[in-house]
């Protein structure tokens, strides 16, 4: 092992910058902090480049490590610069960009697909992958205007499931709505207004859902290239539901009606 | 309309420490922050103490305004230091607290009932209150050691419910669940290690849900009390799922069984 790398030493410094989008997007590199995302990033063959262990870490979770290329040893202060945690765990890997285009998704005939349009908080696009993951979605599309999904805060909220679910970025929400249907898979719209109720819907077929902004919804236009518009029943003062929770409750009656 | 008070108002000074759960307790007082807060509060006879609002909000929302029984024009910089947010709406509500009992809420004969065992994120329980009165719930009990339901952010994340929903503060959860069962509800406990499968429950029977805390879950004593324990299915590599959504996907397959 190496004698730790101070905050000052280049290839710290090199791989802090990855915490910019811009930089992420020009290297196609992106960092994983904590062992449950450098685990789940271990899986993924040929995604990590490099991993940053301070000495406490390296030991507790040797292990892991072992699976790791490259594996530096950091002191405290340079692992706070590498980690967007508040308390970090102490290992952060460096890990090549993951997201696979429609065409490759659509070629393994996913029976579950969840697209969001828009969606602008890290943490809401994280659960949303998690949420997806665990509901048996084939694959994320973020589209249109959504955050960036190596932003660190997503891969956190993702809780590993963005290795292992194929992530694709969509500029066009539209185009990749039209992909979807030409492939066969029906398009449900989750829409406060939708013409169908959740309990209602017709969900056994192959589905993609379609979830827009967190503040402003689906833009009337995306939201009329769907099949249908479901909406969830409402109850209560309750007006509508945030993102995360209206994803989780669509995708598992789609869960429940795959079964 | 009075000349706007400053930041060093006593007035304001004293609504400020509510920001504190000790004063709080003490006073049985909350702020209710922003327009969709303060009208919730209204909505409720008696709830509302008073109203501190900026001169340009006090404009914006005048027919709000003329529902309170006491506002008080304030500066901006007074207003900073009422409000939670980072861009405060400009109203903020004193309000008196709202927790019922859970005796009074069992006389109700509610079909559908969260319950809450040491939910510790503000954010997670104020979604927890939205979530449970868009599903059609009769209340909300925080039990155990949980978050403080006057909590700002618990009280914007609720977005109007809690001032819907009866909420009930319970120390004691087995109490609770017991008291539950007595007026006949049968209680499901979400436990990721459960006997029953979500989509092979019973649901329709009178129903409260208990929730565990974000990271360790439900004490296997408490879990052991509930009439069933029930696992949602998780697909691909997510182990779990976080509070917020799992108690969607609970919620409302009781709200799909009850229609």
């Amino acid at each position: 092992m190496n004698t730790p790398l101070s905050h000052a030493n280049s290839r710290v410094k090199e791989a802090r910058k990855l915490s910019r989008r811009s930089v992420r997007t020009e290297r196609r590199l992106f960092l994983a902090d904590g062992p449950k995302a450098v685990e789940g990033a271990l899986t993924v063959p040929d995604c990590v480049v490099e991993v940053f262990a301070t000495v406490t870490a390296a030991e507790q979770y040797a292990d892991l490590l072992d699976a790791a290329p490259q594996v530096w040893l950091v002191e405290d202060r340079a692992m706070e610069l590498l980690s967007d945690s508040v308390t970090p765990a102490g290992v952060v890997a460096v890990c090549r960009f993951l997201d696979v285009t429609l065409d490759e998704v659509l070629a393994t005939s996913p029976q579950l697909v969840t697209v969001c349009a828009d969606v602008r908080d890290p943490g809401n696009a994280g659960t949303v992958i998690r949420t997806s993951d665990a509901a048996g979605a084939g694959a994320v599309v973020l589209a249109g205007h959504s955050v960036d999904p190596y932003n660190p805060k997503t891969v956190r909220a993702s809780v590993g499931s963005l290795f292992h679910l194929p992530v694709i970025l969509a500029d066009d929400p539209a185009a990749a709505v039209q992909a979807l249907q030409a492939a066969g898979l029906t398009v449900l719209a989750a829409d406060g207004a939708g013409e169908v109720d959740l309990f209602d819907a017709e969900l056994a077929p192959a589905t993609a859902w379609l979830f827009g902004n967190e503040a402003w919804g689906l833009p009337d236009e995306l939201a009329a290239l769907a099949d249908h518009r479901v909406s969830i029943p409402i109850h209560g003062c309750a007006e509508s539901l945030n993102l995360a929770t209206a994803a989780a409750i669509c995708l598992y009656a789609s869960a429940r009606a795959h079964r």
